[in-house]
């Protein structure tokens, strides 16, 4: 099949500066915490994308000097020979598939933690960061000199992109970077020529990407990406304010070869990885929509939208919003988004459903991935690519028990490698406890998950799906007649209140009772009785917050409860702790972080402190040494008690076929394995991960147990960069030309 | 000099399994954020150790396979033969100092995140972990047959440290790990031969235990650490009940060659780590005495206490508490440590003040850094020795001018490289603000910076102290006569609410007000009016919450407000959280957390909550989108505000310098730079390191900007583990040995 004319316009190519790209497809700068310091996974995940139709595909945050070091949060980095080669064979991928090769250079001046480099960043103010409040992290004001300095550093790192095979080299002008802290009233204090009026405080970026523009601009595309609103009030950037009167000055100046626009800051880069429980798809169109007619005709402009629907594309360029279609985590999901509205199969597109895991895994300061898409950053440690599957060496028929998502999963990869495939569920409908997410107040996206994989197993001839069955027992399974089996028969939360706190039910939480409720219970229409709510929160992701947010809807008075430090702990990873706070305030749902349930009965909840005993240690008792324990509690009023605190594995039918092990050989069942919550409950990514996974797997020695995977890292004898005792190109203006300054 | 004969205890060899320890020192197992990754940075670390004396020098916790994978925090890994390479080199550098090389063996189930090899870990119960528990991280229950193949993963990886030449396995049954979670009541669940009684709950230990001596116990020593009492009350361990219970069972097994024993849980393992806050030297003692009576005197035992004076070492050896001196904190501080006592200079020794910043480096996922020794990590990447340094090429005078930490440090490092040194500070004693935290509740510890570093200046006889002088100017400094100048002059609290929220002062918060103070104002003795305070923390770290207790402590009803998610955030990176909070809690300091000051006046101070606008964005006028902001105010009755919101540079001086360059020449000034909080505030950790390093550097092309270091990466083109395609071995019990248990 081919492609739809409709949407020819998105494969247009299309040209700035020195370069042509091939279509509309750009990949954004996004995070993945490969870095430099992992060339192979980097060079692998962006030469997917490459592959997949992406005309431009762009590092993550890349730092041009160690004063800018970002660690433990891992960025790109240009600050040597070493980043040359690693970051070279990034660009040899990308050239391979003819896209373009990205690259943004980034120096966060007050905002760089620096616990790698232990240097000391320059910036406009001498300030501390609003980003990192409680590590101590200020900059040192840079006078004149240090300016020139900083605009050498930028000029340097260009020229390394340049060696390193780099097509763009895009200036950072967002999340709160050097340019940002110049141009915002809030960090620019100062009172020389580059700070005070607009004019003034943009002089800094202009000037910086006027170097780089001279330095290379003639061999390569230079771009920014600026942050048209930063979307939290006065003395920052509004888009109807400063934002499109500094894209009119630098846009006058001729220095920019393309602009790609966004909002948010670094404070909140939430607002630009906008998740969807917030955020629905293009949702910063009012934001940059004045940006092209600000440029014109001849600097294209690049938005992002979390766009997985190519009419939506479509009508971005039409109504002249963008030119090219900017995307992070749409790419992410499914690096083969161009290629298959390219081919005519857009029903095949893996959607992006907004959870923002892979922004959490950058945020814990991991490695990214993906939900949606689980070969995402094992392109290269485990070979995998997204859309072509090893046929099975030995085919045999499988039985998989349980159709939620780790289920699905597993069944459409074995059904693509060629197995013989059973995927069968007591349910009438697929998808597992997943259903029940997608019903969640704001998770409506999150039923994409489903959807997918609905699709990939309706066209696959050797798999059947049986829905509405027996609930099967292990000698149903015994006797079924398949060569091996799959147990993913899920998880289901605790009725009784146990969590990782204390691990024990917390007495007369009974969700056998009237006022006690589970989310599965809640979510299956169980009356909520009363006025007074408690949600006991031990989960931290977005059950518990979910529910708090159902309740209050219903006109409940609600008291979020939880163990941890924080609510909703979890969501400070995926970028939108600040938004669940917005909304708790906002619809006067109360929180108590730090406590936990000791009890529940006739109306009230009793709860404890989790830090009410001492922090001393003595005697407590004759030779009994300890802290000096406190009963003090809290009390409650409580006519309905949701327990969100633990989830328990449905794993009855797995232990059962173990404990049976000695008769599989007589139903020539061959072996027996678990995957996703019944493994072990855990976030869905995992879940999927867990079932695609296995497989991949399944004629590897021993499938239950993952095979290796390729670990990028020194070897001792291997080379080091730099050597001891090498120097570094200064960036320090001379003495001399300070003194005629 | 030789050593003082009272402490020849210290130096008496000890024998335990097939290994001779040199002399009683033991580096204990502590993080550093290394790992298998950097094993230059490793091996020299660690190798420094045994160069300056210690007898045991142990990795961190070292995982045995990639399910119990600890990423993204930094744990040493023996999973494959890259790994036995990397920590091979460590071992190397140890042996040349012939001292032991331990390694202690991590699997921690249920509380592994796997945030790398997405491996699903295994553990007692299948129960969600407490100290991740916004993760979604469980374990997988295992069975017997998984029972098996987790005993077969610590003999694979005792086998490998073998290989890699370490002299001692330490099988962690500490900090929460899967000997514990069989043996705790709160973690395991099972009613099979593994739960139920004491007896069942050790067997897992004991059996790890047993296999591992089998296997490589005739030529490694095979040891335990293991923590006597968890420190929070019942179902968990504690010293008087199942403690010395489980000691005295796994002792009459014969399994053990030596124990370490601790206190504290994975959880709160600030109670191992005690920072000085809240722990003085040797307060585990009463928790962990009976351990020696147990085991007899052919078992030794070691015992942590942050110990830095050899008196209270001997003391606890000869008062049979334990054999040997466990250290970690001490031995980073000061690897030269037990080579002091031995040469007869303890008063050289470098002592830990209990900071924790070694910790909290390693809990950001950092790299290990150390206040007192700046050259801690840096011995390899930087090529730095913390006894030895580079004599000056080309001498020269150098005036220091002020002398708090980092000004001190540079001034001892000049004068050990040469330098013709002058130091001066108006004040009549050194230290400069740190004599002031000092002073704060519970930081009296914190003085030994200041005490060290004042006997190393008084060892120096080219360095002249000048105390009292009056504040130098601008025309002071450059008609001094100094070849170079350093500029030290600290920072100071701001006096107008500044801080990272808004970066703009709060109105009416001016500390030149009675009923408005600083920290310093404080210390300095100025009078807190009134009986209500609030403390308006900005900063995060010690100072707020010293301030709230030393007012609680005066009497005053204290209410701690903070811009922060948490109340003295960074306190959950130094493992004070804990302790802090149920600080508070009994001291009845009420906290408030995410609220900043609006403005203060006629007794009143107004707060607003950070959150309280809109999480949707909207057309909020026309033309202008974003949040709908609200003006909502929480106040509070306030008789005192105390402002801890940023620390603003003592810049002036510099300033003034650099205004003046052009000067510079005529007066024979060669350069000026800057160092410590004067070029930018920061952690004390932080500004010591710029003092120092601009010593070590002071003959650099440039410096004031560092020299590069070794950064420890794969570079593309130089070899990976494990190969694409490889397979592990496996650990699982084979099916035959299944089917016949």
């Amino acid at each position: 099949m081919s492609r739809d004319s409709k949407y020819d316009i998105l494969f247009d190519p299309i040209s700035f500066g020195p370069k042509t790209m091939r279509n509309r497809f750009w990949q954004t700068s996004h995070c993945t915490g490969y870095g430099s310091e992992r060339p192979g996974i980097q060079a692998h995940f962006r030469g997917m994308k490459a592959e997949g139709g992406w005309g431009a595909v762009c590092t993550e945050f890349c730092s041009i000097h160690p004063e800018s070091d970002e660690y433990p949060w891992t960025s790109a980095r240009l600050w040597d020979d070493g980043d040359v080669i690693n970051l070279g064979k990034m660009c040899e991928e990308v050239h391979r598939h003819k896209s373009l090769a990205g690259v943004q250079l980034w120096y966060n001046g007050m905002h760089s933690p620096c616990l790698e480099s232990r240097e000391v960043p320059r910036g406009p103010s001498g300030l501390p960061s609003n980003v990192f409040p409680d590590r101590t992290v200020y900059d040192s004001m840079a006078d004149e000199s240090d300016i020139k300095a900083l605009i050498n550093m930028y000029v340097l790192a260009a020229k390394r992109a340049e060696q390193a095979g780099f097509d763009i080299v895009e200036i950072t002008g967002s999340d709160s970077t050097l340019p940002l802290q110049f141009l915002e009233r809030r960090y620019n204090h100062r009172t020389d020529k580059y700070g005070g009026s607009l004019e003034n405080r943009a002089r800094f970026f202009i000037e910086v990407m006027a170097a780089v523009k001279r330095a290379v601009g003639d061999r390569l595309a230079v771009t920014t990406r600026f942050e048209v609103d930063t979307v939290n009030g006065d003395l920052r950037v509004e888009h109807y304010d400063e934002g499109i009167r500094f894209v009119q000055l630098m846009h006058a100046e001729g220095v920019c070869d393309l602009w790609a626009v966004k909002i948010g800051d670094y404070e909140e880069w939430g607002e630009d990885a906008g998740s969807s429980r917030f955020r629905k798809s293009n949702w910063m169109r009012p934001f940059i929509m004045d940006v092209k007619g600000v440029v014109g005709d001849n600097v294209p402009v690049v938005s992002n939208g979390r766009f997985t629907s190519p009419d939506d594309m479509v009508e971005v360029i039409r109504s002249r919003q963008s030119d090219i279609i900017g995307a992070a985590r749409p790419s992410i999901a499914d690096p083969f988004l161009p290629t298959k509205i390219e081919t005519g199969h857009p029903e095949d597109i893996r959607e992006c459903i907004g959870c923002n895991m892979c922004v959490s895994r950058m945020q814990q300061q991991a490695l990214l991935s993906c939900t949606q898409n689980p070969t995402s950053g094992e392109e290269y440690r485990r070979g995998w690519h997204p859309e072509v599957f090893t046929k099975a060496k030995n085919p045999c028929s499988v039985l998989v028990v349980g159709a939620g998502p780790a289920g699905m999963e597993c069944a459409v990869v074995l059904g693509k490698r060629g197995y013989d495939v059973h995927l069968r569920d007591k349910s009438p409908d697929l998808g597992g406890h997943w259903k029940d997410v997608a019903r969640y107040p704001r998770c409506s996206e999150f039923a994409r998950v489903i959807a997918y994989r609905q699709i990939q197993l309706s066209k696959l001839k050797n798999v059947e799906v049986h829905l509405g069955t027996k609930e099967m027992t292990a000698e149903d399974v015994l006797t079924y007649g398949a060569d091996k089996v799959v147990i993913a028969t899920g998880a289901s939360w605790s009725t009784v209140g146990t969590g990782a706190e204390i691990h024990r039910p917390i007495p007369g939480a009974d969700a056998s009772l009237p006022n006690v409720l589970t989310p599965e219970q809640i979510m299956a229409g169980k009356a909520i009785p009363g006025k007074k709510a408690v949600v006991l929160d031990g989960d931290g992701h977005f059950t518990g917050i979910a529910m708090a947010e159902l309740l209050a809807d219903l006109g409940k008075e609600v008291t979020f409860v939880t163990n941890m430090h924080d609510i909703a702990q979890f969501s400070l990873y995926t970028m939108e702790m600040a938004n669940n706070k917005r909304m708790l305030y906002n619809k006067k749902i109360r929180h108590m972080t730090n406590h936990w349930g000791h009890s529940y009965g006739n109306g009230k909840m009793s709860l404890f402190y989790l830090y009410r005993d001492t922090p001393e240690l003595m005697e407590v008792e004759p030779g009994h040494w300890g802290r000096r324990f406190s009963d003090d509690l809290v009390e409650l009023e409580c006519d309905a008690l949701v327990l969100v605190t633990m989830r328990v594995p449905n794993s009855g039918l797995y232990r059962d076929l173990v404990a049976r092990r000695h008769e599989w050989p007589s139903h020539d069942v061959q072996d027996v394995f678990r995957i996703g919550d019944c493994h072990a409950p855990r976030q869905l990514m995992n879940a999927i991960f867990d079932g695609h996974r296995l497989g991949r797997e399944f004629d590897s020695p021993h499938p239950q147990q993952p095979l290796p995977f390729i670990r990028e890292r020194q070897i001792w004898g291997a080379p080091t960069y730099p050597k001891l005792g090498d120097t570094r190109p200064t960036v320090e203006a001379p003495l001399a030309e300070v003194l005629s300054a």
